[in-house]
């Protein structure tokens, strides 16, 4: 039973990942879905009742009923790299090879690490907040608006507050992360009329905490807030270099709570960000279902990427 | 209670449905997304563990709370009529809105007809095809491909076939459909290397079946093909009008499979479309969440619209 990895050709985690695989002994094939039609081929075939498909990539041929699991990493967009005469043929090739690749890998047994719907569900924010909220984990108070009396009204019960994206990613390309804000006392918010704001309670932090679920796995990780830093620096993406990512406990709660998450929520990984504050809280920010966890692995020598293989090499699901 | 539609300005069917709604006492609010921000408003506060949300048009402002259901018929790109400086800021500000307002939406417990989860999986060609066959649904043989000796192996095992599009629909602006063709006998296949190719055996057809459910309500008609019909006239939608669309009875074995098709696929709403062959087997071609059913209510008389509106003013779910 193989392990199928869809990832770039220039992705030094998954190699991680790929080399404990190997030292085990499993099966694995590694593919770019950007070189279907290609480097990678397909077929699939729905016969009498039955479904089988098959996938090739340099010429090795694997039946996808042979397939354990399926690793998302960082997967290309489908037919990327295929030569096309237009622009538009060009989306509606990347669209014809997407369904072809991820309908046929669909109608497998195999477990994923993300499955796509899962995946696809779990990248929106304020869907995250309030599964947050319903599994008890602590969400600062957030408000998502257009009505600038609302913005006003919620900036007078919490004058603390930072101004986020909703969606989370600038669409520019490459994608861009768009920094966390502090909001000015005293701000208008009339523009927030224009398009959708996400204002969010402050909490003055000690730590961010970063959580890496793998599976039932929870490996925690925590960045103590410099005693002289700025308190503008409210993103961690964007904060100077400061104190090393530390291993750290996980509160029981807490646990249950991202436990109670993953599972509604479907997914097998997932990187959970938080901030703690003063008496040890560890409020949810969000949850990146395709999180990096490489610097985590290197800063804290956490078994990350072992913990990964362990998942993927299991034959059922458990 | 409030039932909530989703469309844009110009859509008939969906005025079909409000004049039944209207007739019967139930408020309903019906936006545009392509209009928030401006027309369209709205508010969500995640505060205290707890979610409330508003949306507001032409000054009415209704709470996420009371809304008993919500009707994703022919929705706008959010924030498609919003003024904006770029492309660039365009993209970004209809990801922005579409995550608030969809975000919103899913903090809600209103039934959907179709939920966006399962509205977005439901469009997989691929997936449907293997839903249907795990649900006792006849689907005629098929292979997808971009190997050719696969597609040849495929040809002489079924040699009367057609070729259609993988994903459905050419991405082109506005979208097009693709016609399904017969392949000629003694086709090579070599090009199915350039791109994923969907090669289906072709059912020589007495007539064409649309089946539209609404939860549990099945609504089928059939539409015969003529005496002196082309053979090569596969694609219905691209056919000379011939017969009119009759009501017909819906065999109680493909009845018991659609439920199961819709159950495991969490739609409300579902077009199926078949062939009967001269058998009177019913084959499934493929089912579209979003089909349109306003042509089958005018020739028919079927109650389609009115089944909406009533599965729509339900106050729980049943």
């Amino acid at each position: 039973m193989t392990v199928l990895i869809l990832t770039c050709e220039q992705d030094v985690t998954a190699d991680m990942v790929v080399a404990r695989l190997n030292a085990t002994g499993v099966p694995v094939l590694r593919l770019d879905p950007a070189d279907l039609p290609g480097g990678v081929q397909l077929s699939g075939e729905y016969v009498h009742g039955g479904f089988r498909g098959q996938l090739s990539v340099g010429g090795r041929l694997v039946s996808t009923s042979g397939l354990r699991s399926v690793w998302v990493r960082r997967p290309g967009v489908p037919a990327a790299r295929a030569a096309s005469a237009s622009a538009s043929a060009s989306s509606w090739l990347t669209e014809e090879s997407s369904q072809a690749l991820y309908g046929i890998l669909r109608g497998t047994a195999a477990r994923w690490m993300n499955h796509p719907d899962a995946a696809a569900r779990a990248r929106h924010k304020p869907w995250q907040l309030h599964l947050a909220q319903r599994t008890g984990l602590p969400v600062p108070a957030t408000l998502i608006t257009t009505l600038p009396q609302a913005a006003r009204d919620f900036a007078e019960r919490f004058p603390d507050l930072v101004v986020k994206s909703v969606s989370g990613t600038h669409p520019q390309d490459p994608p861009e992360a768009v920094p966390t804000s502090r909001v000015a006392p005293g701000t208008d918010f009339a523009a927030v009329a224009s398009g959708p704001t996400l204002l969010q309670h402050r909490i003055a932090k000690r730590a961010d905490i970063r959580l890496t679920a793998v599976g039932d796995r929870l490996l925690a990780a925590r960045k103590a807030v410099a005693a002289d830093a700025d308190p503008d620096e409210v993103d961690v993406r964007f904060a100077r270099a400061g104190a090393p990512w530390e291993p750290v406990g996980v509160p029981a709660r807490t646990a249950a709570a991202v436990h109670a998450y993953l599972r509604e929520a479907r997914l097998a990984y997932g990187a959970f960000d938080f901030v703690e504050d003063a008496d040890g809280i560890w409020w949810f920010l969000e949850c990146n279902q395709s999180g990096q966890f490489g610097f985590v692995e290197i800063d804290t020598g956490q078994p990350i990427s072992r913990a990964i293989a362990e998942w993927l090499a299991q034959e059922a699901d458990v």
